[in-house]
């Protein structure tokens, strides 16, 4: 069981991080590498105080090394889902799960929304990872909707058990090269989960393609699906000045909680978020 | 008139600057020299993403070098007063007056209240600045108390046209030594300044000192008299997400607006200060 899990391995949950360990609390970053980081692909990045001139890059490879050193522990992988559990909190990051006291979410900007009908039918047919669900749709046809790079790789992976593999990819990049032959690349953007009890089929533009599992492989889950019950206020999680959300024992900091998205912002709401974890957890002992 | 006057050069006034000066916008930041930031007498700070076991004063010229390098000009002073004067402010540094359309509040932790008949006799006796007001004392009684360095300078200043000079200060350390031998020294603070109209002496402990006039030299003015109507909440600056006080045009960020006393907290308030000056201008000219 880990003090606090934070989520999201941007400028503001590594700020979050560096502050719980800081002060001597076990914390682990559950998320995918520094270059999944928006910030990281930055040409130049003059506005973080004491960091003129910087390349996203290299401001990342400086957080990250900053959180390395202070004993932060990296957990890679898509985190799909968090229950809370009274007193600490379960973590779904693919196929294991892990436990934690606090959680902050550091998600970045919520690029995804849920598309219409994949939250009625999600579990019914809808899921957001292959190697955990694949098996459910053997010698079945599957879509992958794929917003991240583990996108070719699960579409792969389920070519090699379902009966068809349909990939929607806005736009297929160098790594659509790597899939197979057998798999039809759509390029366009779904907008309906079709199906009453459980899925039989998805929109694309004109098209509807009859399937049984859609897998969205996204880099982060939408938020509506990640944590039940979070509450939101203008497509941002809402949170008070000590960056507590809705949801007790969970905090969030950066992009995830509004304007501006900036590396200050983002690395000052995380010290917040941070040591407010820290608080929590110190009344919790006392 | 600069378009944004940044009051304090610590962590949160630099990151407002620069954030000013990114968009184009004239910048000058007012106040003592980066010696007296509170954060310049850290050992070591490790909580700063990106800057790892910095000592404050290391931390403090990578700051001020970064706002150099991006065009802020500095003014070295004590700011006294600000002045609504409804489309612009007028800030009185000592003896001499500036314009600016914006102002950020970055004072830092208002580590001074005014005491007990302070503010009642503020300009009856009371002064803030012995070079402004000494010349209205000429051979009257006068008491300086000092929580400043510059306030053995101001006494010396005064020893040469005043009666008698009072020095008060907390503890007096080196630069004591060089005040001129006529000038009395007191060690305490004192409680109460005594008069109806105008100053009639000062209290200080179990004693009362008769004098026409009080210069209190300190880093900071108190709040309650830097800028009249600006509301507080539990002794700091009332300010809302996007870092407005309650008086249009100006902004506060850092120490001065709540714990958590930190650097990173200090930044990132200051980028949205810095930031949200920028689009009160642009508003006005659109």
């Amino acid at each position: 069981m880990v003090d606090i899990a934070v989520i999201g391995g941007g400028p503001a949950g590594l700020s979050a991080a560096i502050n719980g360990t800081q002060r001597n609390k076990s914390v682990t970053v559950f998320g995918r590498g520094i270059e999944s980081s928006f910030i990281y692909k930055a040409e130049d990045v003059d506005n973080y105080l004491g960091m003129p001139h910087v390349s996203g890059a290299d401001m990342m490879k400086a957080f990250h090394q900053h959180a390395v050193s202070k004993g932060v522990l990296f957990q890679e992988g898509r985190v799909l889902q968090i229950f809370p559990m009274g007193e600490s909190f379960t973590i779904n990051v693919e196929n294991e799960f892990y436990e934690a006291k606090t959680i902050v979410l550091a998600i970045g900007l919520p690029r995804v929304k849920a598309i219409k009908g994949e939250e009625a039918l999600l579990g019914k047919g809808v899921s957001y990872c292959a190697t955990c669900d694949g098996m459910l749709y053997r010698r079945k046809p599957v879509v992958v909707v794929s917003d991240s790079e583990e996108g070719v790789n699960d579409a792969n992976f389920l070519n090699e058990i379902c009966e068809k593999v349909t990939y929607i990819v806005r736009k297929a990049g160098e790594q659509e090269k790597n899939l197979h032959k057998n798999i039809e690349v759509i390029e366009s953007r779904p907008t309906e989960v079709l199906g009453r009890e459980v899925v039989s089929g998805i929109r694309v533009g004109e098209r509807q393609i009859d399937c049984k599992g859609i897998f969205f492989i996204r880099e982060t889950a939408p938020i509506n699906s990640l944590l039940a019950g979070l509450e939101m206020e203008d497509s941002a999680i809402k949170v008070n000045r000590f960056m507590e959300t809705n949801v007790p024992g969970v905090f969030a900091a950066g992009d995830c909680t509004g304007r501006p998205y900036q590396v200050s912002k983002a690395v000052g709401e995380g010290l917040i978020a941070g040591q407010q974890a820290v608080k929590v957890l110190s009344d919790k002992v006392n």
